[in-house]
């Protein structure tokens, strides 16, 4: 059996607008066997940052050779590049305003670190990237605002038909990427993170990676401090740091809402030190 | 391959509840291979005007020969007729209260100008519609609350299995409709239109028709004044008035949000002139 | 033709973080045919009430052998078992917390009866369990937060690919489940039942279930008096009671909001008499 790979969509759109349904009848329109899968049209209007997160947190539980399209894009109609970019893993299909990041791995997002916005990076071998050109494969006539079901919807329903990547533009080497969701190490060997996604139970997820927790960690957030990691939201009172399903640190309240406890907002930060110190 | 055709849903009902879920079960129950597509289940209760405009602004990028079931019904139960419309772009299942107006084109819908609510207009050429009697069709019991589940899902399944439109009732020559969303043309030459919708990132929605935009146009809505349409969300700073994509021009602030910019609402007046007049 | 079984989605996720994202990947990575449909994500956090509820009140519309997973999980990762339970209608996944009620007839749920909380109940004749043991169908590296997607997601497309449900783990005898929705009848003949679910239109649904209303049924809630059951939200004015889609009664307002008008919340007392009483 050959099934059409499956696409995903993400964006800003929320899901009370056309726009959503727009995009997929122009993808079913031209593949009437897509498979097509919401990843969450919730990402707060124009927030590429919190876009490349939620990609990045769902992209990697799908089929290889899933494509995974994602709109949030506050330049629509401006001179940004459009682009489809082919991993091993899959392939992503957005603005060229750092949302792609999440395809790419930590140690290639590093090149911008240090950058408060997205900055170019090179594309690691494995990778190849085309920026969108070939209007064939565009939805005409190709509205300025609406790139999402004019560009990306018909260029991935095309991809899942097996156009190849190279048809749909020029080859290019550097995308703009965010720098990689990783608390910096600081010289007394603590963690300086932040807050950056708060879930839908108000649990706080961070840039804390689980990998990189010293032994016996305590934690510090909004003025209080946490001197245990659970391995699970049941256990324990009060706010808990929990190892998180994605692999970073989470701020969690059991039965309740961390977010409402410490009145948090996505930025605040979290220090964590090794016992002791 | 013979694919079934897409069937699209649009309702009121949000999707916390389980209604959406249970007209998409009655559909499987039917067609185990019916390919279902939400556009929004986001209507205001019983709103049938946005309902008609969500579906309109979204139905002609779906393939030729979809199904778009449409559920706002605050007549359920009564006396109200329930209808399929057939038209060359696809059918059209749900009350007959002005819903199916997406379904016409704007000239047919002229007929029910002036009118405040809908008003029934004739069918023009190669456009069917029957009234739905035939319960063999339906799903038993009926009830009287909820015929999204008991008579609009299982038409639509029995439809995507190839059931021809007269077997489901009796033919019927007028329906409901709304007015076209179209600003009114003055006699000085300026356009008097309104807010018909606001999307999820604020931006305000008008019924002036892109098309019927004089040169230069200034545009003047709540008590401010606009001197240029732009093409993209992107450009300029402020409020902005934008080409939108899906035809009607649109207000919006560049980063935000008209509609809090505003304090607008839908109905909120928009008037365009010609520039200098 | 043989279409692989409709999985269906049961959560308190919401629609915006990654979470549904991930279980419908890692589903379709294991079988790219599966057509998977959401019920609800909108259960409130950690309301097993609420979701069995809600999959009670849709699932029975789904074709027979349809796969129902229930993720509403606030003990997961510590010691609450996970099941799959097979009735003649379909296969239930989620954990033993008392969500799987949805599945169980009610005289079987009334063996709980009297419990504040779920209590657990002998599994009737035609219905098998099994307690997830067999990690060959996990996804692996099972985190101990987020078994929906390392156990009941790939649980589920391994049966929709026809894994027989005594390969997954242990048979088990009882289960825990919630009593039955369903008032209370007292010596005097009235039925005292609560409110059990508001949904989007502010419809109060109740446990009194429309098969025992009285003759002539007189509905006193929040203080007030309903001295007529409808048939439609269309009928008369101000509050109503309604025979509901469901099968239960429902108080509503014509064109408004019951739960606004009586500042209702789930859990509001209901009691109907039969009239003149």
């Amino acid at each position: 059996m050959s099934t059409s790979p499956v696409i995903t969509l993400t964006s800003d759109f929320g899901l009370q607008d056309p726009y959503v349904g727009a995009m997929k009848g122009v993808i079913l329109a031209i593949n009437p066997a897509a498979a097509i899968v919401d990843i969450s049209h919730g990402v707060r209007p124009q927030a590429i940052e919190q876009a490349a997160f939620l990609l990045g947190a769902a992209w990697p539980y799908f089929p290889p050779g899933t494509i995974h399209v994602v709109v949030v894009d506050p330049g629509v109609g401006t001179e940004r590049r459009a682009l489809a970019l082919r991993t091993p893993e899959g392939t992503f299909v957005g603005p060229d305003n750092g949302v792609l990041s999440a395809a790419l791995p930590d140690p290639v997002r590093e090149e911008a670190s240090g950058e408060d916005k997205a900055a170019e990076v090179g594309l690691p071998s494995g990778h190849r990237a085309v920026s969108l050109s070939n209007e064939t494969y565009f939805r005409h006539p190709v509205s300025s605002t609406f790139h999402g079901r004019d560009i990306f919807a018909p260029v991935a329903a095309h991809l899942s038909l097996g156009v190849p990547l190279e048809e749909l533009g020029q080859p290019v080497e550097r995308i703009l990427a965010l720098p990689p969701f990783r608390a910096r190490r600081r010289a007394d060997g603590s963690l300086a993170g932040r807050v950056i996604h708060i879930d839908a139970f108000g649990n706080l997820v961070t840039d804390v990676r689980c990998a990189d927790l010293p032994p016996q960690p305590v934690v510090e957030v909004g003025g209080e401090r946490i001197e245990d990691v659970s391995t699970t939201y049941g256990e324990g009172r009060g706010l808990l740091a929990v190892i998180g399903s994605g692999g970073y640190l989470e701020i969690a309240v059991a039965g309740g809402s961390a977010a409402r406890h410490l009145k948090a907002d996505v930025g605040m930060p979290v220090v964590v030190r090794p016992s002791g110190r």
